[in-house]
């Protein structure tokens, strides 16, 4: 018998038509034989909903309060939820973050698990129940009710999956898997059977949707066997796991591309010890995540420095960051939010020169001023102008030999 | 400095306009020197979405996943409160039921309050935060989420203020205070300055919609000044209190009626001792609250039993009897929705007879058949055709002075 951890997402419960759906999986696999704990986002719409009424009374809202009040659409799910499989016939029992006890630090909003009581989930299915945990909470050590932030409830289910030793932590969705890039975007896109913890931690924060990124460090970390799937079909899906041999025989295997970047450019910073770290350490301090960062070489005792932030904190960081350079005493700060990045993930990179060369060759051939450029062993970013993203995505999918093949006519 | 603790309810919080209003008031009664302690229902219509949501899912839901869901509702207000006291510029923190720890027993769905622990609200208050409380929840030993049934965010007040030893304690309501009777069905009502918690208690339990019954117990047990105001004026209101020697002056207070009552009627009940018990212990198996009671004189050996009980009742009681009076070996059992019940209450009655018989003559001046009476110290209860409900109500309004003189003319 095993130990499953299946996580349905907010469309996946979008109605209580689709709950019952989901019960009636949930129930399969117990009747398979398996033991089941189900996390569950809020339904469809509901956390927007949510947050428009936290809007709607304050412009600058204390994140304590918003969690309180965002947190009540899982709630809302699991109790359903946990009706539709006893509905059913089956028996089921839902928890909240803070009755499991998911304890997590105090970052309102962006809160991240610490420890996980496996005791109440463990107690609930030894009585042969269902167990149905709210997604995206926890509890602080005070307390006081915290949320994980946006797709919080992936990282709720590896986590879970981790500290109970979960034979497989499957997270359904609404497409088949992980493709090598935006189906929407690029029809030819595959979808990928197997990929490394580590390429999908590139795809991931790369800006693909499928699996939210702490979900899958933590999935790397603990070795937790993670499925992406889809709610609404039964085919197989992908399989998140650990590196072999055979991954590296494909040098690209996912393209992944972000819209919601903004660039910051710090003209002239003394070229002095310690001017990046009081720099960043007050984006630091504003908890604003840096993704790319790039220096110029020092020229007359200065250098210029860009990063980029996600598009929704660039008001935050561009403000931080005026105070510093103005305290520093550096030339002028510039933002630019039309900005894109593409990024080109493989582990078969790793062994392969000139993969990046070859990057830039196809953007060039596409006309693509790249912006800059980042590189890791498993990938390589470009940021560009937001406008040419789509082509650059389909230049390169093509390039690195990612179309699928054309079905044959008959 | 004195300790206040303020309850709206859903109306006064039912949009977030609303919900600025009424942070406004607790702003301005702390700035006018007081701790303040403030309990928050769900946004009206919230509550019904959300059995509506439970409805959709399962027809007889388990109560504990029902108060997981429903139990949202106040949450999502008292998050929302805090954030526009905040916003207004003032201090605030929100709690669950459970943050509090409103201890309650298991009974889900009309839970009792067994505890309250105080501590985490002084420490807010000692920081110069407005406490906003959940109402209508708790959790039990278990740390299951509970729920006081509807109209429970009185009790979760009075229970506060008890626990707190507040100084106050006020009910804000869309009236202007207690009434001698519904002022819908009676324009010519009179508010009452004050009145004593029996015949408050008299009052609410004879279906008077202004406050709930066990939060006027809570508040007589342990002697809360209770105040029913408007969330909508600054007028005075009414302060629900002891008994003083000057409210003896009135015969009738006030005047109740209850149009939501089931009659059901077991004939033929052996005269024999134990068969009320085996008959109200199957009732009181199911929680069913049984109103009056009334049991004819014996006849050749066996008796008829009149019994009320609340019409959403009805059918789980009626099934419950029928079960129980073919094992005892009764007569035929009979039911009867068509009725209401009308209640004239005041301390005064006391130490006044005839106030029961002039209500008799009241009734049968106007043509009224009285089916069933019940009489405490300080009421006298009929229950009557349904269609007489407003025809009864008047006329004993005025038959007992209760009519507001009309305002004179210019």
């Amino acid at each position: 018998m095993a130990l499953i951890v299946q996580k349905f997402g907010g469309t996946s419960v979008g109605s209580t038509e689709r709950i019952r759906h989901v019960a009636a999986r949930c129930l399969a696999a117990q009747q398979a034989g398996d033991d089941v704990v189900v996390v569950v986002s809020a339904m469809s719409g509901e956390t927007n909903r949510l947050l428009a009424l936290v809007a709607a009374v304050s412009e600058s809202p204390d994140s304590r309060e918003q969690d309180m009040v965002v947190s009540t659409g899982e709630q809302v799910s699991v109790g359903l939820l946990a009706l539709a499989v006893q509905r059913a016939g089956g028996k089921a029992r839902s928890f909240t973050g803070q009755q499991v006890r998911i304890l997590t630090d105090g970052v309102h909003g962006k809160a991240r698990i610490r420890e996980i009581d496996g005791r109440a989930i463990r107690e609930s299915l030894s009585r042969g129940e269902i167990v149905v945990v709210a997604g995206f909470q926890g509890v602080d050590a005070h307390g006081n009710i915290t949320t994980l932030g946006r797709g919080g409830s992936d990282t709720t289910a590896v986590a879970l999956a981790a500290a109970l030793q979960a034979d497989a932590c499957e997270i359904y969705t609404d497409v088949e898997g992980v493709y090598t890039t935006d189906p929407n975007l690029v029809p030819a896109a595959r979808k990928l059977d197997r990929i490394s913890y580590e390429e999908m931690l590139e795809l991931a924060s790369q800006g693909a949707k499928v699996l939210q990124i702490r979900s899958v460090e933590f999935a790397a970390k603990y070795r937790v066997k993670l499925w992406v799937k889809s709610s609404f079909t039964n085919s197989p899906g992908t399989l998140v796991c650990e590196e072999d041999a055979s991954m590296e025989d494909v040098l690209v295997s996912g393209i992944a591309y972000d819209r919601n970047e903004a660039k910051i450019t710090i003209r002239d910073v003394p070229d002095r010890p310690g001017m990046a770290a009081k720099i960043f350490g007050v984006l630091d301090e504003k908890q604003i995540s840096v993704d790319l960062i790039v220096q110029n070489l020092s020229r007359q005792g200065t250098t210029d420095l860009t990063f980029t932030v996600a598009q929704s904190e660039l008001r935050v960081a561009h403000e931080a960051i005026r105070q510093v350079a103005a305290a520093i005493g550096t030339g002028e700060v510039e933002f630019d939010e039309d900005v894109s990045k593409i990024s080109i993930v493989g582990v078969g990179m790793r062994n392969h020169s000139g993969v990046a060369a070859r990057m830039f060759a196809v953007l060039g051939a596409e006309g693509i001023n790249v912006q800059m450029i980042s590189t890791s062993e498993i990938k390589v970013s470009c940021v560009i102008r937001s406008e040419h993203t789509d082509r650059a995505v389909r230049a390169l999918h093509t390039a690195f030999g990612l179309d699928r093949a054309p079905e044959s006519g008959p």
